[in-house]
């Protein structure tokens, strides 16, 4: 399958450059009668949008979604729904001074090795700017999680460099400008991003993504495990460098007497494995943490070479986040939301007819004890 | 596609039980002409195999693969290459008390809920045996590997339970049942696991996987990522919880300053990238990390539910890995070998007539230094 | 997606050569709980197998599959299916003489030039052997076909060399050697054979597929279609070198107002379509029509060249069917059933919630008067 | 893999109704460095587009196409293409009457009942207007084979309705709006096309497409055949109901001394073939004949259902081609493309390495000789 498209019967193809007239995706195998208008996609990309804080890059882009095809008097058809998202704020002659140098930390080099042509403004396909694309395709997966399965999926900023951030509540995530489930870190989180833009630095960051009311059953026992395909979707993000399901690498210093979680009548009572054992969905929350890089466009100068082979130093004075992982939040649920919504419609493409008169337990832990 | 088949254009098939006849495996797209024999495959499959010490299954298994296609006079054909094993120690009796509960920590449950029907015995197919197959399938591919382009990947031990074993060497790995790259540690380990045996319980492992030599190029920038492909690889493996690429987690409190590795003419400066960047290789080490659960089947009683929903004590008395991650190091390089090759016959599908004149760089950090 | 796997989510991978030690195929996606035996897989093989008459080649192979897997206590598991035939009669020493050079109309060029390698013996890959994997595949999905939709699908030798032969009856079918509907022409095809053979020349064949029962709504409307995948299917057969869906080549000297089949209340009135409006069942009869060219190997000597590119003389002397024609109906039958089984999978991943209220009509017409 | 993406590592996805905004593709997998401009899609398109004589639709598409991503300063980049065509004539007021009632031989019932929602205006996602998108993404494929290896693809009618049309030379392809290969039977084309529309019926046609200079080696042996490739992608194209290659139909009544074609040291001495044995390209010219059936769409009164199943009369008075085949030579040839392309960068995934000593021989036979 080429590199582009994502998912297996509910797939995504996307394509755009960051720097080009426009972005957009294919959302095939979406089924029939799902109510579906501009509003439902546009709230989801609103959230992920640049230009909103300080705190992240100052590209203005109104990211405005116009659907091509597969929607007809507001319901989807069941064809391929075209997106489209035209670039507003392309200012190219901010990268005129990377047309022959590689910025240390990002795709330069490598896109460079690889293809022999580069379009070198705002790093073209590697452009954080195609996660638009994933966020409007997902907007649509949720919507049909949340109606036909009840599924919600929330995010929020666990940790920013080297603040951990616990959770509180998902009300208040949406309530600032961070994602951050504990309004009361803000203050702390503005002081902290005003430092490091001052210093032309950046950060890391990490997310954590919860599905709630997943049913038990999606995913598969082998390859296409359920939490397989979300370390992919997840890994695909720009900037993650690690993905974790429940424990994490945390289970690595557990006992397995401690791990386990167990099963009663009244649901699990621990959820160490995120809602993921075997490659299936328990019926338990399925819980994805991610660790993201801090930005590699810094105002700092760096070592680095030019096509030439030749040591340059090179600073980056284009509009960039200086800490991707603010705006990231969005894209984990998009991701993990399209990942869901395949295996819904995997699970059902075999297993329609299973029936057991095993009661199906949940979790009984509520996202706080963790 | 569908769920037992891994890779793209050099594809694995897999098929299986632990307590069946036979478990295999269909490996497609291999070039033609590679030199191929039974010596090759057996002795990475002798690396993965139980019974090996006290330490791990004490399940008798020779794991003989047999060559059943696509090798002739001991080339192979580039037509799917067939492998069999079959299974010689299946003592179903061990899970008589299995048929109707849940083991915690297991697939037990989630594959009744989606099946409606379980081969009890041994966990099935999400039993680690099939493990054995991705060995045998990775023994191609790194073969290839190695003698086209001279990629060597290695893998070792960092972590069981608390106990952090620091890279001193690859060649002690081959030296001591526990992949551990320095000697020294295994007389604390072989103490720690006696202990933990006689407990009845079990623990978690961390592994560290490295390919050296592979060319800058390798995988596409945004569902293609070759880290998103080896975090899918190495998600898949049973009892995985978490991936790394590179710094991984600990990239979260760096510094974009800090992370972003520098470019000279005499190579990278460090690899906080683990060797990819915006999806693709960039000719230093690529340095995966897994981190791995406790092993659930147990001999400490824990709860769980019946069939019929009603609360049990489970225990197991089978013969089973007190810590997975033990054997697992030969299964993560196998997963690498794949995903690598992979990308390898994708590149030069696409790009086979790239050239640039900028220098290749590689890495100028060794290992120890990571 | 890799070359020897077919299908989307019901999806067989094999491997295997005529003169390899076995041939098999792993059969993934399939639903749990289908009670299959050996039985149901080796009567529909036992239909394909060589050596029943003096019409077909006179190797001698029983064709006896063994269940690697995926099949627990009589019932299937929803795991991977592995199936084995072991080679038993392969005599190498009948293609001696065929190590350097290429018979033609057969693959021993084209083979060579694309691998530079090549299994002389007996076509390797190539050989119609491979397609007894289909058959054993094919059986599965038929079954679940029938006991799940009442799908019923049949086949017919609808042309020998230039006698034509009329649909009668299904009941003939069975009852010989060439899958002719109608038991009368069997002297004259006899006659027609036993001149051939002493010939040592070969002819082609059409053989007429027809799937009964398939509900309206299988397939999707532009590239997945219905008939696409057939097409593939059909002309993934050897020797296959034409399909038709319904009137097919006769569709061009028709009007639209003779084609398009009429709907009533009461079904539609004819079945020009052969079952499938824009890539979608109909509910009428699925009806494919492939052409088969005349078997590659002869006794006739015939002009070629040999791996130095000098002009030789060839004539084939192995155990060879003057007809593969003959034995394809089985071939054809178990092609459909994959493409109808991977279809009905397909569409209740995605449309298992659509309802009309309008009925569903069916064929009204026969197939006598097709 | 999702039903609207066509190709294995060279994909086309597209999406788009007749009727809605626009219609477009994403095309993935193009090797980076090939100039590519919209004139160079553009005039493949324009021999497509309707409107151009008499004897086609007369709907007004000007059919111009955007290229949104994918190609910076000229080049392709190597990242995903995506094309766009606004739909301007789109006057839904034709399609009134058809709301409720069925078009007998159109998807009018099969998509109803499939998706329980359907956009009748102009056929949706059914309507032939989706092939200007296989013709925009085959002109990229097309262009890159030409460049690459000199490949050559035309395609021509050689019957129309019971008119047989013999080839004479392919200059004349591109003078006539019939895409006949022989001017002089022009004139008889335009009276009986003319006799036919004021009949308000429509006829079939058949089309060959033929690929010169296409290497020898291009497919795989047994589903990923480049035949059965070629099969599927021709069965995809709107109202094709049957597929050859090379001889087709007439290998039945051919004995195998006819048929194989004879190697010489100065090539090949016939091409029934079709220039593909056992799955992979000989090096002679590739031959691919398509059936087409008459337009369903026709003014001629005929019977149907209501989507309450009542029966109603029929007549379609919107503007559409009288025979659909006129305009299909340059879809059947885009199709041909994508199919070689693919293959193309298949084949040297796997056998970039493969040489022989053997010379490569082609085709001594011309066009008008097959």
């Amino acid at each position: 399958m080429a590199g582009n498209t994502f998912g297996r019967v509910f797939a995504v193809t996307s394509f755009g450059e960051s720097h080009g007239p426009a972005i957009g995706c294919v959302v095939d195998g979406c089924p029939p009668g799902l109510a579906l208008s501009i509003e439902d996609i546009q709230k989801d990309l609103d959230r992920r949008k640049p230009g909103t804080s300080r705190h992240v890059t100052q590209r203005q882009e109104s990211d405005t979604v116009e659907i091509l095809s597969g929607v007809f008097e507001g319901k989807t058809t069941g064809t391929p729904i075209g997106l489209l998202i035209w670039n507003e704020d392309a200012r190219s002659r901010d990268y005129g001074n990377l047309i022959d140098t590689f910025r240390p930390g990002h795709a330069d080099y490598t896109y460079w090795q690889k293809y022999g042509i580069r379009d070198h403004r705002g790093g073209g396909r590697a452009s954080a700017r195609e996660t638009a694309v994933r966020v409007a395709a997902g907007a649509i997966a949720r919507k049909w999680l949340r109606e036909k399965h009840g599924v919600v999926i929330h995010g929020y900023l666990s940790q920013l460099g080297s603040h951990e951030l616990p959770f509180r509540d998902w009300e208040s995530v949406g309530q600032n400008q961070f994602f951050s489930a504990d309004p009361d870190v803000v203050p702390k989180l503005e002081l902290f991003m005003d430092e490091l833009r001052k210093a032309g630095d950046s950060v890391g960051a990490r997310i954590t993504t919860v599905a709630e009311q997943v049913p038990v059953g999606w995913g598969t026992p082998v390859y296409a495990k359920l939490d397989s395909d979300l370390a992919a979707a997840m890994m695909s993000i720009n900037a993650v460098k690690a993905v974790e399901i429940g424990s994490g690498f945390a289970s690595v210093v557990q006992r397995g007497s401690q791990h386990g979680d167990e099963l009663t009548p009244e649901g699990f009572m621990t959820n160490h494995a995120g809602g993921i054992l075997g490659g299936i969905s328990t019926g338990q929350d399925v819980v994805v943490t991610i660790g993201i890089k801090p930005t590699s466009s810094i105002r700092i100068p760096r070592r680095s070479i030019d096509k030439q082979g030749k040591p340059v130093m090179v600073e980056t004075n284009g509009r960039h986040d200086p800490c991707v992982g603010i705006r990231a939040t969005p894209i984990a649920e998009a991701m993990m939301a399209l990942v869901l919504m395949d295996h819904a419609l995997l699970h059902r493409a075999q297993n329609a007819d299973v029936m057991t008169n095993t009661p199906k337990i949940a979790g009984s832990v509520k996202r706080s004890s963790d």
